[in-house]
């Protein structure tokens, strides 16, 4: 929202001239570098901008002629736009009821396997986040250098575990960390996509035996989207070394097989054609070796897929491959002792963008929400992500190697999916329990006398603040507006006998026998606390 | 805490010489703004600087001698300083203990009273913050401008509040929002004053009778405090028209009226003749007028003293000074009947540095806890502190003004204060209940079902993440180390037999009868359920 749309305009307009500057400042780099696929991808974002800035100086000038004068006097008042910044939002009252009930399912399960919790600092040293995001390291936000240390803000919970565990010497922790992270990546607010986003991290750091940790993350990713209620998922699994052995197999140049995992990870959002076509146009790869890469990420399935890849005469050869295929076939029977293998696909696309996997790795996506492209499916991004990590802690601790495996929620997307189901009328935002009512002149501090009382026993009351209110019936609507259930009401009549009116005002009681009830002033807060015992 | 001493050194002085080049330049340009105070506090901390960098280099330049071929080699492996930024700090998990109850503690009562909360970004354009904070804005973090647009990390929760109800016209609100705030300040870590730190602010935003507000806010910083069981306390309690009134009344001219407010705010951490001499001396203000302001802010009381500044002579001609006087009548009126009025202290000398406050402003000290300098008491800062500031919206809003009043709650002090009590080995951290054992061959999958069924159940349960633990003591090491009260134990013997044996682990039930008992195998999660109970 903004103070109007004229001072919107400018500021958009300001923005995107920062852009353009700073597309074609990347666009000399990458000339600069040879790096041809950046320099053609910014070159693409330029146009975009040059496009939206286009279009809003067109009607920017007509107006200017119709209304100039009136516009430059606004201006001189105020000339800030009244909004959030790009990729960033507000949660008002319900959105923060839903968030809450999101949470406290998360952390309850987390709780349940054990986890405590830690908190680090939004920002870190900016050296710390350095060289663990590849691509994406792009998309980290930097604290302005005032003098003293180089920060940025966090990119994701994992790597400030890995500082947080080298750091303090702890070589073994089971960790949950609710919080937010930032991304300056191009926002889709309605699909859950946002520069600050909340993760739910759950990491299990420590020396244990194959696949036992593992498979609890598992357990542990699959008892949340079961707890949240967003319908059929399926956890999708793979293994680092499988897909290294995989390429090593298919003939990838071990200098290209980063490069060329980043494409395959693209092919839950891309058509196999288009990720080929990536593969052997930009990347430079053979097109008969992208043609057997094909073939395996094709596969898909579950404890039999083991044995499929054990048997074939390519992989069977290859240690990184036969290494992988031995940890899946423990992982997959831990997890079907713990009910979870219904849920499992072992998917040999799965691929993870980021640098630092080095095991399993899996990804769980909603099954009834998928978009299609051209008859194939094409999904819209997963809910929860993760993978084992253990050279993380290294990178930080020098010689001290910490294995670690963890899962991240992606709050957003269940929130977006979640808040899209409720009906935000029917959400109770406050806790209120009692509304306080006065009649006639008001008695405001008769009001307060109770409220007081009420707080002291514990008891959720609120009470209009007018030393008199209007009429009894803006008090009533108050109630019916923050569905509070219980209204006390005092006149002066009441004062003088010594007594006060409890009223059940919640719809469906409002029609039986007690809807209300007198009681004496000096036993009021029993009463009250009854009368909510019967409510619950 | 850094990997090692040497590449710590090489670090801070690479920081202090980033600190030196930053002093360096602000105090050209105080100097070019003919701004002599700013020009010389900031000439003291370059001399600190360079003392610090001398002390610095002394000893590094013979440890080189002698060994300096060992650093150069541990040089190139990593350097990088292990730590979090200046000013913040990491929370494990005895520290995550104590904030959550604080939190909440403190959640149930702004529930208690009714308020909703709301999330905000954790950082604002940055036009959206400036101009609200007077002097201290040069504390505030600006965001690199990376392209797009500029922001600011947020400086409190109550102007990000504003923006809030401006953008999406709301003209009353009782809000709460626990969230963390950044500032570039000069961190005293072991008193709990940070760069990065939490803020629990409940704030009332509407047109409503005078005062009535205004009393809820004290009402729920008392309750905070109790709550809390910070120990005795006194919140202070001023109104800014009646500060404005005594500095027209004793004569300080119109336009040294906030910088002279600046130097009372520092009464509750410097003597009078210091304050007096930073009055007269840096400010030019006439010596007499400072004598007058020193008589006033000498006063303190409860409702008597309402009515001795109504008879002064002086103030009871100013309008400003009897508003405020008439305003804080009804307020001690109010908090009368909130039984607070105990805990209230009418004081002249409380300022408040913001600049948006309009109205009543207070802050809550510990009584237990002064410094003495010289023999006068100077408090430690408060732990909570409000105001009413009845223009901040209207500054977002243009020409509708909404007026506000809120409570701030200082938690990271009242964090400093609750930790040094507690027995850190006491806290039990994580929220296990069982932890299930393996004897002899170690049975990891027995023991995996047995987990997967508690936690279908909800059980809180953990195991060990090895085939065959070492021992069963290593195992009742957990337990004893985690406080985990029961314990499920399998072996060969049981599995044949189809029973698990429960063993209560808490150390005062561990010689009590029934410490251990046999239950079948298919009873066992009811079985576990009511020794919980039993437990409880």
């Amino acid at each position: 929202m903004t103070v109007d749309g004229v001072i919107n305009k400018e500021a958009e307009l300001s923005q995107l001239e920062a852009l353009e500057a700073a597309c074609r400042s990347r666009i000399k780099e990458h000339k600069k570098n040879g790096d041809k696929v950046a320099e053609k991808s910014q070159l693409e974002e330029l146009k975009e901008v040059m496009r939206r800035k286009k279009e809003l100086l067109g009607p920017k000038k007509k107006g200017e002629n119709a209304e100039g004068t009136e516009e430059k006097a606004k201006d001189d008042v105020k000339s800030f736009t009244l909004k959030t910044p790009k990729g960033t939002k507000d949660y008002d009252e319900k959105d923060m009821a839903i968030r809450e009930q999101i949470f406290s399912t998360i952390t309850s399960i987390f709780k349940r396997h054990g986890a405590i919790t830690i908190d680090t600092p939004v920002f870190e040293l900016k050296e710390i986040l350095a060289g663990k995001y590849g691509e994406d390291s792009k998309l980290i936000y930097d604290l302005e250098d005032q003098g003293g240390e180089k920060c940025s803000l966090r990119y994701d919970l994992t790597v400030p575990f890995a500082r947080y565990l080298a750091e303090n010497k702890i070589s073994n922790l089971k960790r949950y960390h609710i919080a937010k992270v930032y991304r300056r990546d191009q926002p889709a607010m309605n699909r859950g996509r946002m520069r600050e986003f909340y993760q739910c991290d759950f990491d299990i750091a420590g020396v244990y035996d194959p696949m036992v940790p593992d498979a609890e993350a598992l357990r542990v990713m699959a008892e949340i989207l079961k707890g949240l209620d967003v319908g059929e998922f399926t956890i999708k699994v793979n293994h680092r070394k499988i897909l290294d052995g995989m390429f090593e197999v298919c003939g990838v140049p071990s200098d290209k097989i980063r490069t060329i995992s980043s494409a395959v990870d693209k092919l839950d959002k891309m058509l196999w054609a288009d990720v080929k076509k990536e593969m052997v146009d930009e990347k430079g790869l053979a097109e008969e070796v992208a043609d057997r890469i094909g073939e395996y990420v094709k596969l898909k399935g579950s404890k039999e897929l083991c044995e499929k890849l054990a048997a074939d005469t390519g992989l069977s050869g290859n240690a990184n491959a036969t290494a992988g295929i031995a940890d899946m076939r423990l992982l997959l029977n831990y997890l079907e002792v713990f009910n979870v293998l219904p849920h499992i696909s072992f998917d040999l696309s799965l691929a993870r963008g980021l640098d630092y996997y080095t095991g399993v790795i899996y990804e769980a996506v909603i099954n009834d929400s998928p978009s299609v492209q051209n008859g194939e499916q094409v999904g819209v991004g997963s809910v929860a992500a993760g993978g084992r990590y253990d050279d993380l802690v290294g990178m930080f601790s020098g010689n001290k190697k910490i294995p670690c495996v963890g899962v991240s929620i992606g709050v957003e997307r269940v929130f977006a999916l979640l808040s899209s189901r409720r009906d935000r009328a029917s959400i109770k935002s406050n806790a209120t329990e009692v509304y306080v009512i006065g009649l006639g002149e008001g008695f405001l501090e008769e009001r307060m006398r109770i409220c007081s009382e009420l707080w002291d026993a514990g008891v959720k009351a609120e009470y209009m603040f007018k030393k008199k209110p209007r009429s009894l019936q803006v008090q009533f609507d108050v109630c019916d507006k923050e569905q509070i259930p219980l209204a006390i009401i005092v006149g002066g009549k009441e004062i003088e006998a010594g007594v006060v009116k409890i009223r059940k005002m919640v719809k469906e009681e409002a029609s039986s026998g007690d809807k209300e009830v007198t009681v004496p002033r000096t036993g009021l807060v029993e009463a009250v606390e009854q009368k909510l015992q019967e409510l619950r």
